[in-house]
């Protein structure tokens, strides 16, 4: 391949992890676009929508799943029983001698990846309307976008309930083009059927842990199990582990090596979470981005905070459920309050095990699990990354 | 087969257009309570979510859209050139030797046209939060049943956001599984693959219906081509035209059958939507179950109204726009004024014209279509019943 190809086609069956995202990116704007042309005719107002939606995919976001997802094919190709004739079909015996054919098969996998940000995109705008939230990422959320432009217009009925109502349909149409890019990537037909019970499984795990959240969160819970199951399906399966697990069945890894993959994926996701959890609590603004305590002002129930619940005596616990979810009301002394009572009952401590220990039994596993070294690598430094973070 | 093996399998590959509404609710009740075993281990809370799904689904439905996509499959097979090998693959050669392999086909037929019903719940159970609705099919929409629990448990926050998010995600879930039972369905890989773009066109276009029909009604469009392009999409292509699209691409049917299927299904599914907006203003509510006059106490511009308000002079047109979305304020002799304008302008019989045209187009087109006598009877009886209907 000339410098000049290279260029236009950055994406390989080779690139590292961290050349996901920027792929990602790219290929989704294709697609957007594509689409919004392929429908195009159906009417302006149809279009205007779909570009609410193109502009929510495209304005970021770190490309979690898609990393994930492409470490899960690479494991399987590098030491873990899987083939790119397993996961590209007919015509990759002989890569070398065929360029055309590779870059149809990098497009192929590429078009796999992007379709996790589709799902994502659903998940998100669902999620903004459920948490009520105004903005994501620096915009106004989906739902904010429809209700200004109604309210602009000044068009007729509730701008607020106009912008759920299109949120709510963009939301599906995500949901739609997530399985149509995903089952038209170009991939091979075997490599798609022996992910389906993955790919299924993720799309169900990230709802019902979704449900579950917002029950425990009406009901009230405090119970440390129900907030685990919540981390464990809507963030940990989710983002980490079926990732990995599709892209090793994509690939056409062992049944030892998925079984690996998963197990690790299941231990950074929980790992991950459990970090967001401390960061809600004890993280600097300035680093993270969010208000200071964050989740001591909105009075969620993390694994952290029911954790502290747990382990508190009855002036603790007490202290801690009056001063939660106090929002704007709480200055930064009692904040700082509260924080003070969650370290006293030795909850942030136990938790930072909980990361620790999941961390470097994702880390272990992953070094014995006799895949080569770069992903290896690549993995353990990815879950470190994600771990340790600061933000 | 024994006459005990076709009571417990009443449904084979030559079984009626009919036989499709008791089929698919068989089918439909054994993939739910397959699903909702898969995945109980996660939570009684997701566990009951699950069943308010099984529940909306099971309740009823008149199965519509598997029955067209059938059509679609028979037409194929029964002079459409399509064939049993092109859409379930190797095993079909010898059918009649090889009952159990005929049973495991005629399953995956089932499992696809019992997909279409879970589209169908992800559109009403997020259609009804859309239009607000309290009821569906006599029974409280999932909405209301989610708040009505949440209320009778005293949970925290608003029983009324919380049944709408809860309701947004079942409606997810209902998606997702959809893509899962028509993907893994088990019929040919290369039938599914010829079906995608019909399939994406489909899922595509029921939701840009929906986005079209909420924004013409929040700008306030009087607009006879916006009100049919909402026909158009919302419910010609995702109720018929794409449904018989779809069976027949998956049964391998040759183009020329293909293109007349998606017309006559066009015709039939604009026919049929006609008659909705007739039954909506003159339809009998002791047939129809709705109220008297229903469209005109919404006051929703259907395209009958709209043509009304078109058609009609400055006095008349003046009078409608008064008359209209009044709900429970207006008597029955304001209901039969509205009926009496609508009629006046020619609306009414204009209506009456374009239904007539587009099911006599529709059934000589299925006429002179080349098919078996079989399915041309029944797919001709079928369209003069969903367009004449006065329910």
């Amino acid at each position: 391949m000339s410098t000049d190809e290279q260029a236009s086609h950055p994406w390989n069956l080779e690139s590292p992890l961290s050349a996901v995202p920027a792929a990602v990116d790219t290929q989704l704007q294709k697609y957007l676009q594509q689409s919004q042309q392929e429908f195009s005719h159906i009417n302006p107002l149809v279009d205007g929508a779909i570009a609410v939606l193109r502009d929510f995919i495209v304005n970021g976001g770190k490309r979690v799943r898609p990393t994930f997802a492409w470490a899960g094919i690479r494991a399987a190709l590098e030491g873990g029983g899987g083939s790119l004739d397993a996961l590209c079909g007919i015509g990759m015996d002989a890569p070398s001698s065929a360029p055309a054919e590779l870059s149809a098969h990098s497009t192929a996998v590429l078009n796999a990846l992007s379709s996790f940000e589709f799902i994502q995109a659903c998940a998100l705008i669902h999620d903004d309307i459920i948490d009520r939230s105004d903005t994501r990422r620096g915009f106004p959320t989906a739902h904010r976008t429809f209700e200004s432009r109604h309210r602009e217009r000044g068009w007729l009925g509730s701008s607020q309930h106009y912008g759920v109502s299109q949120a709510i349909l963009i939301g599906d149409l995500a949901f739609a083009w997530a399985d149509d890019l995903y089952n038209g990537s170009g991939l091979s037909i075997n490599a798609l059927h022996r992910a389906r019970p993955a790919w299924r499984a993720m799309r169900t795990e990230v709802i019902a842990g979704q449900i579950l959240d917002i029950a425990v969160e009406a009901n009230g819970s405090e119970d440390v199990a129900d907030s685990f199951a919540v981390i464990k399906y809507k963030t940990a399966s989710y983002t980490v582990a079926r990732p990995l697990h599709i892209g090793a069945a994509l690939a056409g890894a062992g049944e030892r090596t998925v079984n690996m993959l998963r197990n690790v994926g299941q231990d950074i996701g929980e790992a991950f979470q459990l970090r967001d959890d401390q960061l809600g609590v004890f993280g600097d603004p300035e680093v993270t981005g969010k208000p200071s305590g964050d989740d001591l002002r909105t009075g969620k129930r993390t694994t952290l905070i029911n954790e502290a619940l747990r382990r508190g005596d009855a002036a603790q616990a007490t202290a801690l459920r009056k001063g939660l979810g106090k929002g704007e009301e709480s200055t930064e002394a009692d904040i700082e309050r509260l924080r003070d009572i969650i370290h006293d009952t030795g909850a942030q401590a136990e938790v930072e095990k909980l990361i620790e220990a999941r961390t470097q039994r994702a880390i272990e596993s992953l070094r014995a699990g006799g895949l080569g070294a770069d992903i290896t690598t690549e993995l353990t430094q990815l879950a470190e990354k994600l771990t340790h973070r600061r933000f």
